[in-house]
């Protein structure tokens, strides 16, 4: 019988989507189901069975498809492990492919979720065809996904890959969740825009600006968007200053393996060309001539709920 | 006629070195010349001639050579040509590759100094056998090797691994030949360490030392060793700094590509523990615990004038 369906399953901090999608890129029907509503995995995967294998069935029988892929913090390619995943609530090491193999019967593949995010750039997205590049989550968090020669980096043990915790400001901003001072998830993530506008804020309390507007709480790279298209100067410069540290991070990436393109996603690139011209200007001013006007740097055109899902899947297409 | 033996060629911005190299990594014989004393390769290239076609003859003739691998600055391996190579006379785009080949009628490859080195350590050195390795060379500059799944890492344009021009200190020092402020190279370099212990000296002009012993033309990475090993307050000090800002950037690299060792050479490496202690201990601080104390850093055990013929010699053995 002829395999042309595959499973795709995100697994994220907080919500876990998954979907079937056909070997050409569409996704047939997808659905979520919260991720931490119980402290074992295993109850986990009863939840996730309950709406998915279903929704398998509506689309086929088992034998049509080729298997499941999964995108998952902390995810291991090598062991289909999930490992001390800090935002999820199970402890320890998961054997999450195993464990979803027993379950539906059919084999599982399991990548980090930003590994699977750069598949999916690679097969369906800004990337297809590119043998060269790296994709940038610009999201709560700064994930990557590394890609040479057309393969996923994954390094000697399968971590390879976390440029959201390379130092960019030695000395800088703590990381709340390592310890670590002065790491581009510090700055370039929502999170970090937040801690910007309140340092700006606090170290210029008698700036005029339209975020003086909002509680603490309610400040969020989102409303610092919404301040800076109504032209609000302090609004403006947390983004050139993301950008300016973004743009040198992206210039040390550039050197080392020297890719095609540079794709971003995630909420932060919302802000468009806010973010994305200081960003390619801090990177062009800070690499060396070889590397000049080359590489480009751009938004995914995947929809991000999409991009997760067809990510996912791509797991079990390449192994086909 | 069995083809067992390899020419390896090292391209310096003084100093060509050559060798002739059979299949077990033996140097049968080597000799040099000056890399710079024509304003044309062609010429350069004719004195090559003289002292390597007679060499060839020694050992055996040309059927029994595999073919000429050349390490040179600026070496690009898709394309055999050195690209505007900021310390060779010769301007533009010179096809060493095609020249050599014209001249000596055997297959040439080439590729950059630093991934010349990679190859040989992999082959020869400390990373034999190992799949996912760095090469640093802390000498005049900061040259970089990387290798990922047992393949050097050369990028969409065959220029990838500059690590040495990595960002470490934004807004730092200016490194003289690029004018980039704040790179590795800028600090951990032979260079570097003199410009640190001359700053070190002016900023605190009453401190005692015996580095006020020398005159600032005769400051070398070598004085302030002997001063250091002497016991010399500030001239530790300079090793301590540079290995910390050396650790913080191989912790980036770390990230990266998660290899399983990082193998050190180069004229610095003689401080020994001196650097290496500072360099390790900024390392691991600044990495994030999947990585913590997995990452090997060893100096190199090949002598460093075989490892840059080894290294070249690599190239043709490996595309055999």
């Amino acid at each position: 019988m002829e395999k042309k369906l595959a499973i795709g399953i995100d697994i994220g901090g907080t919500t876990t989507k998954f979907g079937i999608v056909d070997n050409s890129g569409h996704i047939l029907e997808q659905d979520r189901i919260p991720t931490n509503e119980h402290e074992v995995a295993s109850l986990f995967i009863e939840d996730l069975y309950a709406k998915l294998w279903p929704m398998i069935l509506r689309h086929g029988q088992p034998e049509n498809y080729i298997g499941i892929g999964v995108g998952a913090p902390n995810g291991n390619y090598y062991t289909g492990t999930i490992e001390y995943a800090p935002n999820l609530k199970w402890k320890g090491i998961i054997p999450m492919a195993k464990m979803l193999e027993e379950k539906f019967g059919l084999p599982a593949r399991l990548t980090n979720d930003a590994n699977a995010a750069a598949m999916g750039e690679m097969i369906y997205g800004c990337a297809k065809g590119k043998k060269h590049f790296i994709t940038i989550t610009l999201g709560t968090g700064v994930g990557s996904g590394i890609v040479i020669d057309g393969k996923i980096v994954l390094g000697h043990d399968g971590f390879a890959g976390e440029l959201g915790h390379t130092i960019i400001r030695p000395g800088g901003r703590v990381h709340k969740g390592t310890g670590i001072k002065g790491s581009l998830e510090a700055y370039a993530s929502a999170t970090g825009v937040r801690e910007t506008a309140i340092e700006f804020l606090t170290n210029e309390p008698n700036s005029d600006s339209l975020l003086r507007n909002f509680s603490i709480d309610d400040l969020t790279s989102q409303t610092v968007y919404e301040c800076a298209i109504k032209g609000d100067k302090i609004a403006n410069r947390i983004f050139e200053f993301t950008g300016q540290i973004l743009g040198e991070a992206l210039a040390n990436f550039v050197m080392f393996s020297s890719p095609e393109v540079i794709v971003l996603f995630g909420g932060l690139t919302k802000a468009g060309d806010l973010i994305l011209n200081p960003t390619i200007e801090a990177m062009e001013a800070n690499l060396i001539k070889v590397f000049k006007n080359k590489v480009k740097v751009v938004f995914s055109n995947l929809k991000e709920a999409d991009a997760a899902i067809l990510g996912a899947s791509a797991l079990v297409w390449e192994t086909a």
